[in-house]
C-alpha cells in the first residue's frame, strides 16, 4: 500500500477513543465520539463538495479545488473505513479483485 | 503510490477517447464520453450508496457492502481525477502535505 | 393544500403496487417495486443534479434548470413520502409548525 | 398555492440582504449573505439526512425523522429557489405542466 495511506490509516486509528483520541483536541477523534451518523453526513457534504469544485474549475480554469476536496472525500472515507474496521488496503485489494479493467468495468458496468 | 492505484489509474486513462478509449465497449470511456456531468453525477450517487451500505451493515452485521461501496466510490473519483488530468498521486502528495496529523486535522477543522 | 400537490400525492398513491400499479408501465410503480432503497438513490441523485443545474445556471444565466431539476427533487420526495405512508400535507404541517420564521430560522440554526 | 408555502416563501424573501435580512440574526439571512455555495451544500446535506433517517425508520418503526428531514430539503430548497428568483409556485406550475401522471412519469423514464 502507498505509504501515504498506510501512515494515515495508523493516524486515524490511534484517534479513536478506544486507543486514546482525545475529541477535544482531534478533529477525528471529535468525528469518532459523534459517531456513523457524524461520518455519513461528512461523506455525503464532501461528494457535494467535490461536485461544485469540478463546475467551478470548469469556469475558473483552476483545478486545484478538485484535487483538495477529492483528498477531503478519500479523507473522510477513511474515517469510514476505520469506524467498520476495514482499511484502505481492503479497497485496494477489492479494486485489484476486480481486476484487469474489463473485470473492473463489467463490475461497474452490472450495477446499471 | 500503491501498485492496485497505479495500475488502475493507467487503464483509466487507456479509456480516455483520445487514448483509443470505445465508449461501447468500455463503462469508463462511455463516463468519458458523456463528459463531466455523467461523472459527477456517479459521484453524488456513490457516496448516498455508501451511506446506505453503513447504515445496512449496522442492521446486517456484513459490512462487506461499505467495503464494496467505497471501492466503487474511489474509483468513481479516479475518473473524475483523469477527467481533469490528475492523478490519485496528486491525492496522495496533497493528503500527506497536509501532513503529521495535526496539519490534516487543522485543514478539517478550520473548514468548520 | 396546494391542488397540484394533493392530485400528484394522490397519483402516486394510486402507482403503489397494492392499489394495482403496474410496474411495467409506470415508472412510480417501478420505483414502489423496487422499494426504499431505489427511492433514496433518486433523492441523493436529483439533489446532486440540483447542485449542478444551479451552477450551470450561473454560467448560462438560464435557471429553468433550477426550476426543473427542484421539481424532480420534490417529486421523488413525495414517492419517498408515499413509501411512508406521509403525504406533502404532513410536510406543510411540519414546517407550519415550525412557524413565524423566528420558529423555523431557530429550529434550522438549532441542528448546526 | 398552498398558504404555508406561500407564507414561508415570502418570509424567506424577506429574508435577503435587500429586503433588510439580518445575517446576524437570521439563520437564512445568514444563508443568503454566504451565497450559492452554501445554500448547496445544504441541498447536499438534507438529502443524505433523508437517506440516514428513511434507513433508520426502517430499523426505529419511528418515521417522524423521515417526515422531519424532508421538511428541511423542502425548506432549503425554497431557500435555493428564492437564490434564483423562483418560487414554489413555479416549481409546482412545472409538477403541474408534466401533468397526468403519464406525462410526469413519461418525463421521468425519459431521464434515465
Amino acid at each position: 500500500m502507498s505509504e501515504t495511506l498506510k501512515r494515515l490509516a495508523d493516524v486515524i486509528e490511534s484517534r479513536k477513543l478506544a486507543n486514546g483520541g482525545n475529541p477535544e483536541k482531534s478533529y477525528v477523534a471529535k468525528l469518532f465520539s459523534k459517531g456513523d451518523d457524524a461520518i455519513l453526513k461528512k461523506i455525503g457534504e464532501e461528494a457535494t463538495e467535490t461536485v461544485m469544485a469540478a463546475k467551478d474549475a470548469r469556469v475558473s480554469g483552476d483545478k486545484s479545488k478538485v484535487l483538495y476536496e477529492c483528498a477531503d472525500l478519500w479523507f473522510h472515507s477513511m474515517v469510514l473505513l476505520a469506524q467498520f474496521e476495514l482499511s484502505p488496503q481492503d479497497v485496494l485489494n477489492e479494486l485489484a479483485r476486480r481486476e484487469g479493467l474489463s473485470g473492473l468495468e463489467e463490475k461497474a458496468a452490472r450495477k446499471d
